[in-house]
């Protein structure tokens, strides 16, 4: 059947899952293994969001609401948007995909940082588009470089802000720069997944900057603050017509109704994430102070994770961790051959994964 | 934002959902309105699935298990087929767009019945690809009709079997002799979401007929008979190299964890399921016997719902039945516009459809 695909499919690699952590430990004959490689919440949901998942889990033979009504109104009136200028997802992952099956074909370009979110790349390539990778500067979005990559075949520009693998963030000048200096028929994808962990007054606000700019879009997710990557729900912001265009691409009842009620519970209980942000805030200095401790430099991170040069080969640090029981994300892959990613989790997590550090670096 | 989507996007209509149950009793002013309209299972999870939600729940902080590894292994045991022969999808609606995502392009044509499952249409459209339309004959599947639309641009057959809207099915003869006379370069796919209702002795095996037919898929899903519609769950059975081309266009973490471990429960709670069915099996019966009494006739089905001919404007119909409390599905959109198709619901349900059903045609 390969000779019936579309031809451009082949060179896409399917994606291998790694194993589910309970059969790492009983291959490794590990217990208690700690994953500190996927930028995850490391607490649970709390127990309003918990008592919202029983009550809609006892109703799960109903279709999900295809238009996340009550989850949409909410979202509207806290964001001050209209209800049609909202999109969901089965994670802001699927926004992406739809993005390029809306706006990108062959012959278009899309630009691309690299390294960035790898989602990007993949459903970039799906759609049959070329992609031009800009790579980063010192860590950060090279704008001057996304300018000079744009042709007029570039149909959309993607920018992870706070980006991942990095941490770093484009700032609001970089952002009116970029929108300003480009055309307004390029579609720029905001990807806000770490938006709720950023404390930067320079920081854009894209919501306001998509009234001038009708181009842009952003993304956002209850997968990383709000702790709900298990259940899968991003959401789109943008001009109504970019939406009614993404619309149109859409399953109609992509979002689980589990996620739903979770996602709406979450937005009510501001206390418990308030607090929760706090403490992985703290924990974000925590690590930062025992790293300059061990004299191992990282970029300075807006996000939940922390981009460490380790000064050796990074997958046998990470290699190393793991026989620690410690999973952190080797980023060999992206060509940072020195360089780890590792989420900021509970307290006694990051205590647990600087000792295995510091006994890997001995 | 319009001039730069791709151009054939703008010929699909954006999706208008449905208002959630709630507000439709709130602005029709009515209680306890009754959905026997999307085909779902009207009993909720058994306690141990609930159970395995509740779990599941605890945890979604975490990224799903991007194989869905215990589900796999579970259903590769009882299926009888290797793990790579199996794929997952966001209800089996998503596995309809992977096909077209991997197989379908621009200049390609995509068979389907009419009236069929409408999202066969929407992702073929979104692929690109020009749509021959077979018309269902007496309805059932013409595959005399459909082998006559073959042409050597013929990419993808789609075959609800069961079929939706009619309920009908195509047999094993039927079956071999459309995948004997066709060549093997057309993805041939079955989509089986009402399988587990079928109780017929010349429904086809398609599983054992991909051993010889490397080019057919099979679909099936949780949200029928397992009751799971809300949480989004299907999978596909194909040969290896099929499956591993749609994998390439999958997202890595699309079935939410939720989902996973209340899927798994059902396939371990048999007792529950199969007592379902029977009761299903005997509404359906009862439904029969009441539309035979009131002189109307309907479609002979093998799923959980009934195509009924209520002989006169079937919108009219519907709506003076919705404003006595029971939501059907209006069949005047595939131009059967005397039709509607009702699911077989609770025994109370269905004595309340009958009921107002019969005061309208009075």
């Amino acid at each position: 059947m390969q000779s019936i695909a579309r031809k451009h499919i082949l060179q896409i690699k399917p994606y291998i899952p790694g194993k589910p952590i309970e059969e790492v430990e009983r291959e490794m004959g590990l217990k208690s293994v700690i994953k500190l490689a996927s930028n995850e919440n490391p607490y649970g949901p709390s127990p309003k969001v918990l008592k919202a998942m029983v009550q809609a889990a006892k109703t799960v033979n109903r279709y999900p609401d295809g238009s996340c009504y009550y989850l949409r109104q909410e979202l509207a009136r806290r964001l001050k948007v209209s209800e049609n200028q909202l999109i969901f997802g089965n994670g802001s992952d699927e926004l992406i995909v739809l993005a390029t099956r809306a706006f990108s074909d062959y012959g278009d370009e899309v630009i691309i940082a690299r390294p960035s979110f790898l989602i990007y790349e993949i459903a970039s390539k799906v759609s049959g588009a070329t992609i031009k990778f800009v790579p980063l500067k010192d860590f950060r979005y090279d704008i001057e470089g996304i300018k000079n990559a744009i042709t007029p075949k570039t149909k959309i520009i993607f920018i992870g802000n706070p980006d991942n693998p990095s941490g770093s963030y484009i700032t609001k000048a970089q952002a009116e720069d970029l929108l300003k200096s480009i055309r307004q028929k390029i579609l720029v994808f905001f990807d806000e997944a770490y938006f709720e962990f950023v404390d930067k007054d320079d920081y854009p606000d894209t919501i306001k900057l998509m009234k001038t700019y009708k181009n842009v879009i952003t993304t956002r997710t209850f997968s990383k603050m709000y702790g709900l990557a298990g259940l899968r729900v991003g959401y789109g912001i943008g001009d109504a017509q970019v939406i009614s265009l993404l619309e149109r691409v859409r399953e109609p009842f992509n979002i689980n109704s589990v996620a739903q009620a979770a996602a709406l519970a979450c937005l009510k209980d501001k206390a418990y994430y308030e607090k929760l942000l706090r403490t992985i805030k703290a924990q974000r200095k925590y690590v930062y102070a025992n790293l300059k401790k061990m004299g191992l430099s990282f970029v300075e991170s807006v996000t939940n994770f922390i981009l460490i040069d380790v000064r050796q080969n990074s997958f046998n640090v990470s290699q190393a961790l793991l026989k620690k029981g410690v999973i952190v994300r080797d980023m060999g892959f992206w060509g940072l051959d020195t360089y780890i990613r590792v989420t900021v989790g509970k307290p006694q997590e990051n205590q647990r994964f600087i000792r295995a550090l510091k006994e890997i670096m001995k």
